[in-house]
């Protein structure tokens, strides 16, 4: 994919975000890049490959926003980083001209989504890369469901560090969070920093992508809790 | 290696291929190389180094072709992108001008490799990097051996995925396969893309290199089938 | 953190030195970071985030030398690359210009670190950043002991390939080592390189950091061996 983007947009900065989602795992692939874009400066294209239907039904995708263009497949992943409101285009990058000839059916990253993110870079406008769209795919991340004092949520991500990250927001808990409870531990109150507790101990604190987050002190949550993503979370509240 | 490179050629621009080839498997390196080399620019310096021998009787080398510089140890790893009619030059790397000093015994990445490929992004020849040689280490691929309703070949790597690529390259295949046995599983025929099969299901596939692989949709066909480099495939034929 | 970078210092180059440090491994990192930060050009700001302490007590730092920045938490991860002497002024990254607003608890790399870094490579000096500090929090790096015919050391690093890092500098041993003993095993004298030996058996040489290492050729000394951090090594000399 590098190989194809230096030859065809020379002068185009290359960022690795991260090599790290799991195979196949299209949400935890779509939830890094939702919290990662923002960070990153106005016209940055965004390529995400996490394909486990490449060379199949699903469609290849750029999506145009006014801060940035995402390039990948249309199977939920660039869903998150693309709210509706702020999509502009959405284009099948149908257009041999900005596809490697022919395209393997199992690496559409090095042959359909790095020739597209080239010639974005190298300032062909996204119209040109294909048939406009009306839809794409969306990932459904499950809702907290609150109730009279207790909010239920459940663990949508882990990351390299074993954290457990829920779908409750910080504005949902400011202040009210009396314990969480996840696979019979229960956490109390929210900590501020993950040292709040002694090493080994499970903790909750608000992460860097505003959620609640149940870690273990110098340690890893998933190991020690024995949790993984869909595991269902309590929060009681006053 | 990098920094080395930012103080010797600062107008390089640096490129991470992969870092996730296994301790000292020479073949893998090579292979990747191989089949990556081919989409980067002309005059791309590729600095390989998978490198058990370091500092003993292996010699670093600089390897000069029309579109590209490969820049290794001589044990094979250049060998697969570097076909005998396309290699112009071969300089064992043996310029102390070129090197730190002295070389440390055990990362000549850092000490030989790098310094080397940044004195070609800064514009010296290739011949001046040390005296030439006639011939480098070769590795040998095994060739698929085709019988009347057979082809006899094998499994030559193992992806990031756990997806099993042979030796058995898509010309020798094309229309005729019927199934494809690999420890004891038989898959029925060739499939256009993973997604032809459900999810857990051994799929084969040409992949993105040209050659016949054999995966689990959704998983990992290492694991699932317990495979390995050097398992025999046998691929009935029409 | 390479987001924040980009929209903050556009040319700045970033150079990934490893993703590899395991978690919370304060002493790892900051041993990788001294032995490679002399080989980057001079003016380098290095940003180092291994940070089990985030959004607690621990101080945000800024390490100015002459030759390079330092930028990361003050647990002791700088330290090593920051021996006193070289230190011309450290600085508490205090200042929220020069952070995002308001920061998070679990991600400082992104929002304090990366922001400094930007800030520096961008032209800031250093002690605008935020207040000086008189010290830093520094690593305890153990030293070998020197007997009558014995070294007593021990394994303070295992690198990716399973090879073990002790505290025994080259100057100690030159020439006088018989052999090397650890966790039972025993090592007759320094190899050259790691191909001195069969596969499989163990080696010692002298790495590119300078130290004693204990290695399995072709294989993992720390699999081998079970040999971990901490493990004392005797050499015995002449």
């Amino acid at each position: 994919m590098k190989g194809v983007i230096a030859g065809r947009a020379p002068a185009a900065r290359v960022v690795d975000l991260t090599h790290g989602i799991p195979p196949q795992d299209v949400l935890a692939g779509a939830l890094v890049l939702q919290h990662a874009a923002p960070y990153f400066p106005p016209g940055t294209i965004h390529v995400a490959v996490v394909d486990p239907g490449v060379g199949g039904d699903r469609k290849p995708l750029c999506v145009e926003m006014a801060r940035a263009f995402l390039v990948g497949p249309d199977n939920g992943l660039l869903s998150l980083a693309a709210p509706p409101v702020e999509v502009r285009r959405i284009v099948h990058l149908a257009d041999e001209r900005f596809r490697l000839s022919p395209p393997s059916a199992t690496f559409h990253g090095r042959d359909v989504f790095a020739p597209a993110a080239a010639a974005l870079a190298a300032g062909t406008p996204a119209r040109e890369l294909g048939p406009e769209l009306s839809a794409m795919d969306r990932l459904e991340v499950p809702a907290p469901i609150a109730e009279a004092s207790t909010i239920r949520g459940e663990v949508i991500y882990v990351d390299h560090f074993g954290n457990l990250v829920t779908n409750v927001p910080e504005a949902a808990l400011r202040g009210r969070a009396l314990s969480i409870g996840l696979r019979g531990e229960r956490v109390r109150g929210l900590a501020r920093a993950y040292s709040a507790v002694a090493p080994g101990e499970p903790v909750a604190v608000i992460n860097s992508w505003g959620l609640l987050e149940i870690a273990v002190r110098d340690g890893s949550a998933r190991a020690v809790l024995g949790a993984r993503v869909g595991d269902p979370v309590q929060v009681e509240v006053r």
